[in-house]
């Protein structure tokens, strides 16, 4: 048992959902940006916001509509006694943005609230309380940006036959292995992403596909780059999701031309990131990127490069009571 | 270089292909049945079919119609001098049975070749020439049975988006992995079993299914024998062959009762194989298995266990010149 706190708060990384080949099972962290939460003890029960900074003033301050509310009042919920905190956000991951900003908010929150109250929930416990949370922001609680934010790394998820709850797995990220993202500043609605995807899809589409998700999970664990490059394909989401994103096949080809192992849509987009063997190169790729955007679609964009996070998310700051 | 031979035997063994979650993409060697070819020098050039044993006279003498001959005939190509061979195949591998028979042939008769005139030929290269005698066969020259032959163990088969040739990934086989398997007498139709698979299939299905090819692919690097079990599960073909069986339903339950992983048809079947931690476990499931297909089909049916096979094809016995 440690000391009781009066505040505690976490910081939660973005996350580059789907990978290319694995849309909805694969997940991976970056180093940054990343949400932070900070919850304090407070006399009435249940969650109050009592500030948000970094979203413009665009997201609801009512803790019922807002992921990191529903979030932090999951993992309350754990506790018998009623407790209460009043919870900051500082936005660092960019709303809308498609690398898992709330889902970032969400973990953060769990993990702050886990921590103010020593209760020790198990990973699994806390992403539970997270997709909570997730449901308010995507309406389709699914693990692909939090359980990367809370694990850190590289994440498989996948459930089986009969299971209730999704298995996170966590794979091997080879020493270096970075992201060059750039973002050009338009939003894609995850729900109306999620929307343009056909109900079916052709079988021959999908063996290649599953055959690429088997082959990037080898890749990872034997660190075999050439396997990597030829596992990141998605013909499936990118193929009808990437006319919402300015530039898209100019900046895939800029990437893979200075040598990314694989780019395509961080999650839903707009973001697009390209998976780099190091940070070296994708110094590179991410200049190349920058460019053929900055051709199409003018100044408005920002880019940099991140390393894969080993880490999830953390706590960065804890106050006695 | 070796000293110049008049003849060499090759044994290649029996393969499940798919491996529950693996369409077109999985495929695994078990230690036996196998198949033996023997080639020895001959006077005309080609290849000359002079005798097959263990068929029950159903397979083509003609070389160009045999799997074996125009797979041998591949091989010889590659060598500038019009050389010649008589050729005799031995089956062990049952015809039709969803073990991977015609691939074993060509396999052997393949490796044989190479030894015969000390070809060494790379595996890549052997696979391309056992696959035109699968062609033969199948009508539909795929690696899922002949690269496990050929390689041995646990192998994936995947095709980068611009690739032309099939990327063959060997993965690791946990200690004492062993197939329970059994089948009934009757005989299913490859072509006929390929046909029955619709043309798409369900997102939400092919979403599962990437999810489980990633998951026993990680699951067999890390031996996780939780998640190889979860990741056992065939959404695509199972259901729309499993009916040209008798009893799998019964057959599988008794399996996955009585401790198997994994259990589900061999290829397009009839086999029905169940993975399983060890030869005991599998012996015990082998038995189960075995009762609920006696139980439904009467007595025409044969069983057995098998290890997974590290090793793939090999020379068993060279005669000098």
């Amino acid at each position: 048992m440690t000391a009781p706190l009066q505040s505690a708060t976490a910081s939660a990384p973005a996350t580059v959902a789907n990978v290319a080949c694995g849309f909805d099972v694969f997940g991976l962290a970056i180093r940054e940006p990343a949400d932070q939460v900070t919850v304090a003890r407070a006399d009435t029960p249940g969650v109050t916001i009592t500030g948000i900074e970094g979203d413009g003033g665009r997201l609801p301050l009512e803790a019922e509509e807002n992921v990191a509310g529903v979030a932090a009042r999951a993992a309350l919920r754990r506790i018998e006694k009623d407790h209460g905190v009043k919870l900051t956000l500082t936005k660092g991951v960019p709303l809308a943005s498609g690398l898992g900003g709330s889902a970032a908010s969400a973990v953060a929150a769990v993990v702050a609230v886990d921590r103010l109250f020593d209760l020790n929930l198990s990973h699994q416990e806390m992403l539970a309380c997270a997709l909570q949370g997730e449901r308010v922001a995507a309406g389709y609680p699914h693990a692909d940006n939090a359980a990367p934010s809370l694990f850190g790394g590289f994440v498989l998820i996948s459930t089986g036959e009969h299971e209730l709850v999704p298995r996170i797995t966590s794979l091997p990220v080879p020493d270096g292995l970075a992201c060059a993202i750039v973002r050009p500043h338009v939003e894609v609605n995850t729900a109306e992403a999620r929307g343009r995807l056909p109900d079916s899809i052709p079988l021959k589409a999908a063996v290649a596909q599953w055959g690429h998700t088997a082959g990037l999970v080898a890749g990872l664990f034997t660190v075999d780059y050439e396997l990597i490059r030829s596992s990141l394909v998605d013909l499936i989401a990118e193929p009808v999701r990437k006319d919402a994103v300015p530039a898209f096949d100019a900046i895939k080809r800029a990437a893979l031309d200075a040598g990314a192992m694989g780019c395509s849509l961080s999650g839903s987009g707009p973001a697009i990131f390209a998976l780099c063997e190091s940070s070296d190169v994708a110094a590179t790729v991410c200049a190349r990127m920058s460019e053929a955007l900055a051709a199409e679609f003018g100044p408005d964009y920002d880019a940099f490069v991140s390393r894969v996070s080993p880490a999830g998310a953390r706590i960065i700051e804890s106050v006695p009571r």
